[in-house]
C-alpha cells in the first residue's frame, strides 16, 4: 500500500517533469538542475555565470530553498528574471514546483535557465525537473570522500564543479582521489577545477555551458 | 490517503525512539545524534573527542551513511566499538536503524553514545532516533547564511558547533551574523567555535559533552 502511494507520487512527478521538459524544449530553453551540499558555493557559481555570459545569451534562474529569499535577492542584482520557490521543509525541488515556477518566468526567447536546487546530496537526485542535464558541485572544503558516499548524484550529473580550489592550501583533500572516486561512478564525467569566490578555473565550466547549449539547438 | 499514510511512518518511528530511548536510559547511556551537511567535518569532530574524552567515559559510535563503511573505519581506529548503518538511499537514519545497530553494540557500562547522522542539514531533523540531543555542526566554508536557510534543525539542537574556523582568513564569512541568526531561530543555543583539524577552541566543547553526560546520571 505505501510503495503504491510513493509510485504514484513518482509517477506524477516524472508526467510533470516530462511536460516542463516540452515546455521547455518548443521555446529552445536549455536548463540546468545545479545540485549541491548546503554551502558548496552554487549561488557564487551562478553569479559569476551570469556575470560572465551576460553577452552570450538571454538567462534566467529559479532558485530552490527551503526558507527565504536570501539566494535570489543575490541573483536579482545581476540584472536576470528570477523566481524563488520555498519548499517548506522538503529537502529537494520536484517537478510541480518548476512548472509553478516556469509559469512566473519570461520564456520566449529565453536561450539558458539555471535551476539552484536546495542544498543537499541525497533528495534532489531522484526527482528530474524536466531539466536537460543536472550538474553536481562539490567544495573542496567538504572532503574527497564524497563522490564515493553520495555515488548517486554523480553518476547521474553530466558534468562537476570541483570548486573553492582557492582553500586546497588549507584543506586535506586528494583531488586524484576525488576525480577517481567520480570517475569510478561515472566514467568520462567532465571535471572543472575552479573558484567561483577569485575567478580561476572558470573558463572550462563556462565553455562547456556554451557548447552544452549549442549542442541543444 | 497519503497523509495518513505518513503519519502512519512518522507515529511508528516515534515509538521506536521512545523505546530506543528507554533502552538507553536504563542503561545510563547519553546520546548525542550528531547533524550536518556533507564535508562539515563531523567525522572528524567525533575523531578529536574520543582522543581526549576516552580516560574519562566508555563511548561508542554509530555512522549513519547512505553507502559505504570509511566513516566507521575512521572511527574504529579510535579503539571504540563502532557499527555503521547504510541507508541504501534514504537521507536520514530513522529510530528502527538506529535499534538495529544498538543491538550490536555492548551497551552494558556505556555512558555516551554518539550518533553520526547521514551528512545532510534537512532529512535528519524530522526523525526522532531516541537520542537526548542533537548537535549541528556547521562549517564556515558552508556560508553564513545556513542557520537563516535551514532553520529546522538549529531550532531542535541543544549546541552548535562552528567547525574549520582555521578557513576564517579564507572565506567571506561573518561569525557575528552567523550567530545572530542562528539565536533568532533558538534563542541561548550554545555554540562552540573550533577547528577539528587543528584543534583549536575544541575545549568549550569538550566541557559541554563533559556536563551534558553528567547531567544526565
Amino acid at each position: 500500500m505505501e510503495i503504491k502511494v510513493l509510485r504514484n507520487v513518482l509517477e506524477a512527478n516524472d508526467a510533470i517533469a516530462a511536460e516542463n521538459r516540452r515546455v521547455l524544449k518548443d521555446r529552445g530553453v536549455y536548463t540546468l538542475n545545479l545540485i549541491a551540499s548546503p554551502g558548496s558555493g552554487k549561488t557564487t557559481l551562478l553569479e559569476r555565470t551570469l556575470d560572465a555570459l551576460k553577452g552570450e545569451f538571454r538567462m534566467a534562474v529559479v532558485e530552490g530553498d527551503i526558507a527565504g529569499s536570501a539566494d535570489a535577492e543575490r541573483i536579482g542584482r545581476h540584472g536576470v528574471p528570477v523566481v524563488q520557490i520555498n519548499t517548506g521543509g522538503d529537502c529537494h525541488l520536484n517537478a510541480n514546483m518548476v512548472r509553478s515556477a516556469l509559469q512566473n518566468l519570461p520564456l520566449e526567447g529565453l536561450q539558458l535557465l539555471f535551476v539552484e536546487n536546495v542544498g543537499n546530496l541525497v533528495c534532489p537526485a531522484g526527482f528530474d525537473i524536466g531539466e536537460d542535464a543536472k550538474v553536481v558541485i562539490l567544495s573542496v572544503a567538504e572532503g574527497d570522500d564524497k563522490p564515493e558516499k553520495y555515488p548517486l548524484i554523480f553518476q547521474q550529473a553530466s558534468a562537476m564543479v570541483l570548486n573553492k580550489i582557492d582553500l586546497m592550501p588549507m584543506v586535506d583533500f586528494d583531488i586524484e582521489k576525488a576525480r577517481r572516486s567520480a570517475r569510478t561512478t561515472h566514467p568520462d564525467l567532465p571535471i572543472f577545477e575552479l573558484s567561483a569566490r577569485t575567478g580561476e578555473g572558470l573558463e572550462g565550466w563556462l565553455d562547456w555551458v556554451r557548447e552544452s547549449q549549442r549542442r541543444y539547438c
